[in-house]
């Protein structure tokens, strides 16, 4: 099966041929859609922008789908996650795009089933399509990879994007560092770790993550002092190259991570990677249908 | 941008030819299309009609919707509204509509997006589509609205469509009068108040509004006095002159405002007004995205 | 109004039309579309399969649809399921399919509507669609539903599907026998009962209920015994007869009515059930909408 789980599963060269078919789809929508086909979706954990821009993606093939709701569903009745999927695929879904909170929950599925499954997120796994989004538009600003310097600032540890950036962009050519407070840094990857101040100036791209805001790892009151010591203030952002850019993969913890004036600044990419997450997931789409 | 967030966003003549283009969609339900487009509806507050209204008007002008759900989305990790819009702007919706309980929501930020939207309710403020709905079903009725008399009888101070209507019918000719108890009176609108008893002979049209029993305003067991003191009793009923209506925004509390048997007598438009909420948001969304 | 609510609203005879024309629509997809109409569909109670599978027939036959959340809606304003209804009615829903747990929750409202109301499951009354994806998935094994033995086996008594089905497999000429034990046996049934040994090598059928475990009705920890005495073991399994065949109408609980390892087995049709459901659900609203 066509499934895209983890960044493991596409090579540089895949990539590459991704990314252009995104950039097609951007420049025409409407080049080629996917009108017989049924998209499923399953979500065990909230999300905005993830499920809307699949959602969009779908509709901007002209596909049709269908979105689950567990809580509404027959997991409240102790139904397993392989069941479910089953069921989907038995009443003709066509590709199966799920989140969940368990880290690698694919792997008791992924040979069971007859339709493409795309991974929109396992816990503290991998976020494949987040990754694919990111490096489009990387690859938009600088037509390359090669010999980019990118930092990637947060909670590395945590973050299931931070770690398939890290080596899809090393694969890729472009030069990796880390910033991280000592707790969140993970010493299996094979990067160096740098403050937010000696990294700053020579990056040409700044990756910043999320702050699990909502688990508690920020005691209120010390957003303040979390920006000024791993965020990036407004001094930090004049201090960055010219022709570098600020990206996130949201939601901004504005004060938090960033200076909330720098969300939409003239370096954030911001708010054009949710516009490519729309394009990058439709050629995703089609590639798993293929 | 081309928003409708109040009615003060439109003036008569634009409320005329509003529904005029709302009887077409009535008359000719494929007239005009909108294949292209893309509605995100974002409802932070429980909604049957108006929600449903949006969508099906959507489904009637061939457009494609995405239906923002608050409680699975990121919102519950703190996102900000202005955020949450800005994402789905950045992923492609050509319009939003917005519920929210926070009185003029809108404020903030509808400057700083480039993607027309739609109030479809602010906290106690107001709801102009429920207005232009209300609008188009005294219109149908009566041809005209100057001359008109207009009783509005209930929350006046609480309800977010009373004080459109009023202010709206007033600039369109029609003589408005208000029935509320002493401390739902609002007295900084231009018109005067009767008892229900006093304006009941003389009104050709009679708009209920909702008494938001949910927030207990009526103790339990208290209704049927309610009915007979402010409500529409079937006596009140027959004391109505030739060709006068009774409409309500629904939902209805059956025995509070109106005895249970008259939500769908000849004179009522109760249903009606529902049908007219699916035609004047067509020609609303269609309004925004000219 | 062409209502489907229980299984005494269609004659065998058009059990085998409607049977034919899912069939119709499994062959040729695309054989018939509705493209100008909208189905409503209102679930009070938590569903997979069945919403799915709804959606998916609608999405076949190219119509738009309505999903009301009851949890989102003015239901939580104490709104009426005959208002909520008459509300999807008026803004133009062609078609209202609605589960509710209360039994028999469509006889207050049958006579008071104008668009067909399609029962997708009335608490522990009558769930019809299944029962006619039942019947399809038998009369596509075997070509004939005479002198079949069918067993039903489990909670016969609260069971929605059990009922129709014992009475409509007999009305179709089949052998019903019926498994249940002591608490859940309902003696106004015109059929016999035995234990599951007794049963098993003689049916052609053996059709599994589900155990509304949910409802605590096995202990903890008493799965296995449960499995043992009444349920499906895999030495159960090896003395049927060969052709036979397993049905369930899903949720499963593994290892409790079947053991976990049979229900992708030869015999079991339970992900086979689940596609038909979708033609079948086709072929019901197309008639519905006639």
């Amino acid at each position: 099966m066509n499934h895209l789980l983890t960044m493991n599963d596409v090579s540089t060269d895949e990539i590459n041929k991704l990314l252009d078919r995104a950039e097609e789809f951007q420049r025409n929508p409407s080049i080629d859609t996917l009108e017989e086909k049924s998209a499923a979706l399953l979500f065990f954990e909230p999300s905005t922008r993830t499920k809307m821009s699949f959602e969009m993606a779908c509709d901007k093939l002209q596909m049709k789908r269908l979105t689950f709701s567990p809580e509404q569903s027959s997991v409240t009745k102790g139904e397993s996650l392989y069941d479910t999927i089953k069921t989907l695929e038995s009443i003709g879904s066509d590709v199966i795009i799920v989140r969940h909170p368990e880290k690698n929950y694919f792997n008791a599925i992924k040979n069971l089933i007859d339709v493409p499954m795309i991974n929109a997120g396992d816990g503290s796994g991998e976020h494949p399509t987040q990754s694919l989004l990111d490096l489009m538009t990387i690859r938009q600003e600088f037509n390359r990879f090669e010999h980019l310097n990118v930092a990637i600032c947060g909670d590395i540890k945590h973050s299931r994007v931070a770690r398939s950036n890290a080596i899809a962009l090393d694969n890729l050519g472009a030069n990796v560092t880390l910033v991280a407070k000592e707790e969140w840094q993970d010493h299996s990857l094979p990067f160096k770790y740098h403050t937010i101040d000696e990294a700053i100036s020579g990056v040409d791209v700044l990756m910043l993550l999320r702050v699990q805001y909502e688990r508690h790892e920020i005691k209120e009151g010390k957003e303040e002092s979390y920006l000024q010591t791993y965020g990036l203030t407004k001094e930090r952002e004049r201090a960055m190259r010219k022709g570098s850019i600020i990206m996130h993969p949201a939601p901004v913890n504005r004060g938090i991570e960033i200076d909330s004036e720098l969300v939409e600044c003239e370096r954030s990419r911001i708010f054009q990677q949710m516009t490519n997450g729309v394009a990058v997931r439709e050629a995703i789409i089609e590639h798993c249908l293929k």
